[in-house]
């Protein structure tokens, strides 16, 4: 499944962003999986940036929403996968004339995309495992490479040092898993709705595993619910029956998710508990760690879709509308 | 069931705002239907703000988060109608010992938010009509009204030149509703899931539907979809008994919502459109109506989501867990 990409064009964007004479702020933009995998950035900006701002936008409003204080001191990443969503394109284009560095993610070379961005960053493709070449890996790598050269900031040093690991700490929770994602799988098949939950550095992925993975993989009515909003509004809708995917995040925002746990844990028999501390990446990148654990979540809840699928006998390939019509 | 508020306090936090040495940058933060109102702020800020940068957060996870930027030359937006959510009320305190002004939206005086911020502003609240000291104008009127202060940015006349008709025509647009709001609870009582869909000025406006008047209200399973992000994913759940409630928004954004709602009107036999050009607000404020348009689309949802209560003989009053126990 892997083209193996041999520059990624990582240090060249980085060099670009620190050649510009001001960066004020980032904006992350793309559409749907892509625009999931891109608000980390802005996570991470919060996190550890003193004088840069971070947006994430979905890249249809980005265009119409179009931030007054967008311009030449504006770094602005975007991603698709394919490298022709035509609101990516768009937002690129619209960015670079406004006189952004323009950053684009992409998979493939020679896409409208890449020809429309400044720079491009090409990444390997494979959701079931973890690579340092991948693109949530790339992504931390361009923010905290970028944030060292403009603030100097070292976590990109424990960034580095963790990444050789990483794969291999994957590999072995998901085959801790295996069994229990195949019994899930079975329990949940006919599930009309499955919630995901979660915070923090990982709020992202239990987004794109409400949006990609149920809803447009396997049509199943999904929301991803932000662990902090539950008590105000969506736990009124848990019951026993309720089903619901739990991430437990690192960091500050894991006693969020606790809250949330302990509470659905309560009035709910039905929920899938995955943690962030399981992956045993704190030992390797300390207090960087929230920054990885995105990626790992994504791999391991990527064997839970394929169990899903196989049980549901509904390939994640499947589509009714996307790729097979104009829309 | 207006508590009628003589002084808001609003003229006294533009006037904190603009006495401020610098300001660079605005926090909106609240949890679940306050969290969603004050959406807006940041919305408000991209669109028109120069030199201020704008942030949205649920309370907990702007605690979690704790932005480094956060500090002297931050304005830290709350709300809490109550006056009494923890989150928010630390969230307040947080901001204040960083350093930052902070503005509290509340209901409720001589709450302990009232008495956690440095400045107050006290609305009154009838979801079921619209107002000019209700919250989501007078939150308008604050970010407007600090950012001529700042900025010279004159859209603030447009609003103020708007305020004493919205009242009217939220009402005609009511009126002109009572009998389809009926017909689609009666039609809608048994759907087990209610997608809301909406962008720009307008998403938060779908986000506070689906958790606070279908989750939390209704206990019925929603999820607030994005119109741009809808063909990166949600829409392949889209079939022919699929529910949707469609927002359109005015100005840039609608013909994001113009296309979702095309293509869901070709697969779903099951929607709701509501549209922002009926209440005919853009004649009295010009460019500035899609600030206004929110709080109108509140008031007649509103008398969607009563009809849905008659009808399931689920009063909105209700709840199983919130207000109920501790959690």
């Amino acid at each position: 499944m892997n083209d193996q990409v041999k520059n990624t064009g990582l240090d060249e964007a980085i060099a670009a962003v620190a050649a510009r004479e001001s960066v004020t702020e980032f904006y992350f933009v793309a559409c749907g999986g892509s625009n999931a995998l891109l608000m980390q950035g802005q996570y991470i900006m919060d996190r550890e940036a003193k004088g840069v701002a971070a947006y994430s936008y979905s890249s249809a409003e980005f265009l119409a929403r179009a931030p007054v204080r967008l311009g030449k001191n504006s770094v602005v990443v975007t991603c698709s996968h394919s490298g022709n969503t035509p609101e990516t394109i768009a937002a690129t284009r619209y960015a670079r004339e406004a006189g952004a560095l323009t950053i684009a993610f992409t998979h493939k070379p020679e896409s409208e995309l890449d020809e429309a961005a400044e720079k491009s960053i090409y990444y390997e493709f494979d959701p079931l495992t973890v690579g340092e070449k991948h693109n949530a890996l790339l992504l931390v790598q361009l923010v905290l490479g970028s944030l060292k050269e403009l603030e100097g900031n070292t976590k990109i040093d424990q960034v580095k040092a963790a990444l050789p690991t990483l794969h291999d700490k994957a590999e072995k929770v998901k085959a801790a898993h295996a069994d229990n994602a195949k019994a899930w799988a079975e329990s949940y098949k006919r599930e009309p709705v499955i919630y995901t939950m979660s915070s923090g550095s990982c709020y992202s992925i239990a987004y794109s595993f409400a949006i990609c993975l149920l809803q447009e993989m396997q049509w199943v009515n999904s929301a991803a619910i932000h662990s902090g909003e539950y008590f105000h509004g969506p736990f009124e809708i848990t019951d026993f029956d309720t089903p619901f995917i739990v991430l437990k995040t690192l960091a500050n925002s894991r006693k969020m998710d606790e809250r949330a746990l302990a509470f659905a844990e309560k009035y709910s028999k039905r929920l899938l508990v995955l943690d962030a501390e399981e992956f045993g990446v704190e030992e390797v990148a300390g207090d960087a760690a929230e920054y990885l654990v995105p990626i790992m979540f994504t791999a391991l809840l990527r064997t839970y879709a394929v169990a899903l699928s196989d049980s549901r006998g509904h390939p994640l390939t499947v589509r009714r509308y996307m790729w097979r019509m104009e829309y």
